[in-house]
């Protein structure tokens, strides 16, 4: 476990190299993979026969294996650490004998050595690893978790732009190659910049609303009732009874307001029991929920949702450049862009541009996919912006529980948002009073026993609120420019996934 | 839906009275409540023929029911707005009809009104509300929402300290009852207070990880195999086939630091199908994960989560005297205690001095609750700390993928934290290596089958990591001194209870 410092570096440089979890990516190997196990152990104790070594304090290997092999004089590394890679090199010398190159040379790829090592800047860049202007003379190297010889999968590989693969007849991995070994796939620099990116959204979102003066909250996820109706949604076994996995916080977050909280927000797992197998759809993912009072007009309520995205991806492009240019190395995409205050358009002008655009659909219909996507394109052309907000949907394609336009019936006070022309958010006014709660209810034929306790928390006293639910996933995958939501997703689930 | 701002106020007093979710504490009241349904309607058709009211349109009631009483002259309510409440008065004036004065006497309580209302200093400090100095005088008043006239619970009730109630013959809630209403019940300002307490604790939580370099990460709840044996695990039906509910996110933390990730923390929901009913286990609560790689001890591990706390309980201590305070009202507890740096004990320590106190038990016995408790007494008389660490659990107690302590092949590298004497944080150094975590596995009687993709996950190179997992409700409950886990649950579950 012994592990030393490295000398004479920048702070930059110290980031990429050093230190602890330091991987090991050899260039050549692979050669001497099937030799491995049963010689390893003779080698190890060879090794410590080997009195004559003067650097064999510089070197070694704990509890694991290694294979034998001669490689000349030098050799070069490539260590990694997260989104950082650097070149380095072991040279017969007076602080490096032959015996300790041949021993890094056969060090499994994917290893995680310590090193002690000098920095030196080398003429030429090196294009292949993020720090391209230096490289580490190794002086010391020990393995401190031997990788086993045969990766499931090359990081290479794994992070080659899509096509360039083909043209050169090197492999790409698929995406259930990548998902069933995620653990190192994971260790892609995309990967490892994709999560830090989507670690930054939920801290946006949380220091934004907290400053506008929300409170975070944690609602169950084990739930009674199925809310809306029972579709699509899972069934859990709780002791001697049955209950359900919550498909929203929406009706905690509504409890919330009626009691009291004036503003809430939280972040947590939704499931969906939906046999949906697309690009954009999981059956658990995260959700960043919002729910308000409001003084005088739910456009107060779309007024901080809106704020909050762009503050979201002002923050994204000002702190996670590295990231997004990490990602766009190998999906090359167009930087997001957003209008300040955001565009809201209404329903009926959305349809009105499709019809425009030659498709035929009725004014109360929902948009379908495509034709989610081409508005997005027409959005795009005329107001040059991914992101805005659809204001007063037809009331008939939204839950019961949303209001309805008190200016025209076949309306509602709902939206949805969207970015690069598909969904990342669907809200609205609540209604909050219990009568036309239950008419409205009665309308959409829910059984009324089973809505009985939300129904009755807004008898004693509600103010009228509004919200909306975010998909985390969806938010990352659409401002990266990405085209599967289960790239960003850490462990995705979904109808035929369930592992790792 | 019209609402007037308040005028003439300071910043504070605008904060405690004001705008939009201002709520209503009616004096009196209660006698009328069984007229109202039917008498509303009429009532609110007579008052638009009332022409000769010069007060008519500074107040109203849009669509609710209302009851009518005599009460003369003047009217004094209380507003609430979270956890502060202000006295108001409406009186027979230039700006007030008896009309007027009539109307604001028989809203009902827990109401949400706006107001607009001069604010006045006052002779005598009212002890009653949270605002003591100023009164509002009422110049305008609308009912937002109308509550039903009979509430299920009185929040004098609730708020009331324990024990109080039965001296005076006053009335107090049993928590079932809090609990079933607890829309109404989170509405006092002690449940106010907790919850915004509790929204600090993930705050500072997740600010002091990401000031030390840790990510933010998403595991997944639904998970294809019950890793620790399967015991106390819900079932959850999934398309043609079943799967389980997280206990935890460990395997998760520990593939994050497997993929390079180094430092990582989740916030998330975690399930328990244990039937204990106590005062402290729920079947479903928030979890607050920790899992760092390491360089040379596992007592960097420790050092970071000790800190953590630390930095907690300051910024607690710092920014939430006023919700500390208020939740002291009614649960009387001295203030939290902690040491820096935190007092580590080791267990066999913490034996001998319960062997001293005249507890009977094995050196490598787990501790028993009363044990934990007792323990925590001994500590705090000896070292003035509500806060410490118990190091070096013996090895039989702890789960499979516990590190064995190098030294002591009977013990462990394995932590467990406690406030107030009760435990809050399960953790250890994780088995790194998959040949001697094969081995622990077996020792356990565990079917390595099901727990393949686990152990292949340290194949390819894995730094030696730790971490742990702390309850948010129960560092609440024992930070504020109260008593039960289901006081810092919003919506708590447990084997009795799944709503609301």
């Amino acid at each position: 476990m012994t592990k030393e410092g490295v000398q004479g570096v920048t702070e930059e440089e110290q980031q990429a190299q050093s230190k602890k979890a330091l991987k090991k990516q050899q260039k050549e190997a692979e050669k001497a993979a099937k030799k491995a196990e049963k010689q390893a152990k003779l080698a190890a104790e060879q090794q410590s026969t080997d009195e004559d070594d003067f650097a064999k304090d510089r070197y070694g290997v704990s509890v694991m294996v290694q294979s034998q092999q001669k490689l000349g004089k030098q050799c070069f590394l490539v260590l990694r650490q997260q989104q950082f890679n650097v070149q380095a090199l072991v040279a017969v010398g007076d602080r490096a004998s032959k015996q300790m190159v041949k021993f890094a040379a056969n060090i499994n790829k994917e290893s995680i050595v310590d090193v002690e090592a000098v920095v030196r800047k080398v003429e030429q860049k090196i294009e292949s690893c993020s720090q391209q202007d230096v490289e580490l003379h190794i002086e010391r190297i020990f393995v401190i978790s031997q990788a086993e010889p045969r990766l499931p999968l090359q990081l290479e590989d794994a992070i080659r732009p899509d096509g360039e693969g083909e043209e050169e007849g090197r492999a790409t991995v698929n995406q259930d190659t990548r998902l069933d070994n995620r653990v190192i796939d994971l260790r892609t620099t995309t990967s490892q910049a994709i999560f830090r990116l989507q670690s930054g959204v939920c801290q946006l979102f949380r220091d934004t609303l907290t400053k506008k003066g929300f409170v975070e909250i944690q609602t169950p996820k084990i739930i009674s009732a199925a809310s809306e109706g029972g579709a699509n949604v899972f069934t859990v076994s709780y002791f001697k009874t049955s209950a359900y996995l919550a498909q929203s916080p929406q009706l905690y977050k509504q409890m919330c307001i009626c009691a009291d909280f004036d503003k809430v927000f939280c972040v947590g797992p939704v499931f969906r029991a939906e046999d949906s197998n697309t690009h954009r759809h999981l059956t658990e993912f995260v959700g960043l929920d919002i729910e308000m009072a409001f003084n005088y007009h739910y456009h107060e309520v779309i007024d901080s949702i809106t704020d909050t995205m762009v503050q979201i991806f002002k923050g994204l492009r000002d702190n996670f450049q590295t990231e997004i240019q990490t990602v766009n190395k190998q999906f090359p995409s167009e930087p997001f862009k957003f209008l300040e205050p955001t565009l809201r358009l209404e329903y009926t002008e959305a349809v009105a541009m499709l019809h425009e655009a030659g498709v035929e659909m009725g004014d109360e219909d929902d948009l379908s996919t495509p034709n989610e996507k081409l508005l997005g394109r027409l959005v795009k052309e005329k107001y040059d912006t991914d992101f805005y907000v659809l204001d007063k949907y037809p009331l008939a394609v939204r839950p019961f529980y949303t209001m309805p336009d008190p200016n025209n019936p076949k309306y509602s006070n709902s939206y949805d948002m969207f970015m690069r022309g598909e969904e990342i958010l669907s809200g609205a006014q609540r209604v909050h009073d219990p009568e036309l709660l239950t008419e409205r209810a009665l309308h959409h034929q829910i059984d009324l026993e089973k809505i009985k306790s939300y129904i009755d928390s807004f008898r004693y006293g509600a103010p009228p609120h509004g919200g909306g639910g975010i998909g985390l996933e969806r938010v990352c995958m659409l401002y990266l420019g990405l085209h599967n939501v289960r790239q960003t997703s850490m462990f995705p689930r979904d109808p035929k996934r369930l592992t790792p």
